[in-house]
């Protein structure tokens, strides 16, 4: 972790980003072999092409690109090349965020963190809180690097535990609320911050209004229904920033021509701008 | 996932197992090059000897191995060879379990259970439920690969939120209840099972009267605390079967000399004849 020993606390590190892009948008990396458009051939020389040339059409767009694990660890040993060369090819200036949802106990979460934070080098990453607090401190404990942590997630099966009500210090109120309240408490550093679901913008505003200060990556945008300026207005800190929106499929497949990286940066740049004149209005 | 296609729905696949070993105990596979015996170095070939040596002294005295991803993950290339060479050496009469705590909403994480069901050709895996029911079920689609989920884990931290009392259709029940209870409405396939720590045995009993047939795997004995005799009356089905205990570094470090395969042997026969015994008095 030496390289970015000396940097600023993850969220500092995120505001200079997003002020200087003036962008809130992360573009979602969710490569999948089957949605390759024209001229892109679903093999690892292929998939290696459409990232690069996705970043390449919307870096000066965006604050930041999240990659999730997922897609890339079902491509077996060329995906493990794939993360390697998405991540070098993405400008320092724009924060990398590794969509894993990790967990688990001391001595394993801080394999997973050595894995994505050593291995990998990305700025950040997201985190299942389930397993407590100290499941989620081995990630955490450079301020370098930002841990979110899953709050309110943008599928309707959230509801099944995260909308459950809780007796938290005597008084009744959702899981999820409780997820917001205790993962404040551990931001002392700077690094923390918390995933609420575009697709359930009450509860965004909710978590916004318990954590005025903390970081909110917002997905669900597009594809899943959630709406970007929307996002924006309600999951904005008081300075402005601090809500990071991610859009996947919406850009990246946004056509299955051979147009796809103009259709890409065009969407992104829509998106962006959106947000930019939702945030003006208010 | 042809090759298992015709095979029996994981569950009845786990009591043969159990059966024919007449072992409840998994090793779990956390290898941590920083422990090494004496005579293993900590490159990608010490590594791979050392699993292998592990996995030929204690093949016949376990049901299962439980190989936890974030240690592989960490070694980074290296751990990708390392894992793949590990399930080939584990015959194949004895379960695989992917400690991975994976969760995700739909698309992604039917891109996780592609990785490793598919692409490692695991058994099992560990699932984090935070996310709902539909986070749950792609890993379950195929009867023939189980899923346990995360309901009362062994670590301080799990008081956190699975202590916490939650409204649950008109009861006021721990979190990690809940998690029982809905889980179990998913296992009509016969392949879902729980997680829950040997440092909680209370709870561990608990959950088995919630769900009496569903498989436990039971993390936490040896270093964290947990008492394997104990975790086996506790955590048994009315069959006598259905609870895996884990032992991870009480049998992997048992000896730092060069007698570290006897000594995990010797280790692991121990474990598994306590919990012969246990049963046995019951």
């Amino acid at each position: 972790m030496a390289k970015r020993a000396d940097m600023a606390p993850f969220t500092a590190h995120l505001d200079a980003v997003q002020r200087r892009a003036n962008s809130a948008l992360c573009v979602g990396l969710d490569i999948d072999p089957r949605r390759m458009p024209a001229g892109i051939p679903p093999d690892a020389e292929g998939l290696r092409r459409f990232v690069q040339g996705i970043v390449e059409a919307t870096a000066d767009v965006v604050c930041a690109y999240k990659p999730n694990l997922g897609f890339f660890e079902a491509l077996g040993e060329d995906g493990f090349a794939l993360l390697r060369d998405t991540l070098d090819c993405i400008p320092a200036s724009v924060i990398t965020i590794a969509d894993g949802k990790r967990g688990d106990i001391g001595s394993s979460a801080e394999r997973y963190a050595a894995a994505v934070f050593e291995v990998f080098d990305f700025d950040a990453i997201t985190i299942n809180p389930y397993q407590g607090s100290d499941s989620i401190e081995p990630y955490i404990a450079d301020p370098a690097r930002g841990g979110f942590v899953l709050c309110k997630t943008s599928n309707p099966g959230s509801a099944d535990y995260q909308d459950l009500h809780c007796i938290f210090e005597g008084n009744e109120m959702p899981l999820y609320e409780v997820v917001a309240r205790k993962t404040r408490e551990m931001a002392a550093r700077g690094n923390v911050g918390l995933v609420v679901g575009a697709t359930y913008p009450d509860e965004l505003a909710r978590v916004r209004a318990l954590a005025p200060e903390l970081p909110i990556l917002i997905p669900g945008v597009g594809t899943q229904g959630g709406d970007a300026a929307e996002s924006i207005r309600m999951g904005s800190a008081e300075n402005g920033m601090r809500a990071v929106v991610n859009v996947g499929r919406q850009v990246l497949y946004a056509s299955s021509g051979d147009d796809w990286q103009d259709a890409a940066r065009r969407e992104a740049t829509a998106l962006r701008d959106s947000m930019r004149l939702a945030l003006a209005v208010e």
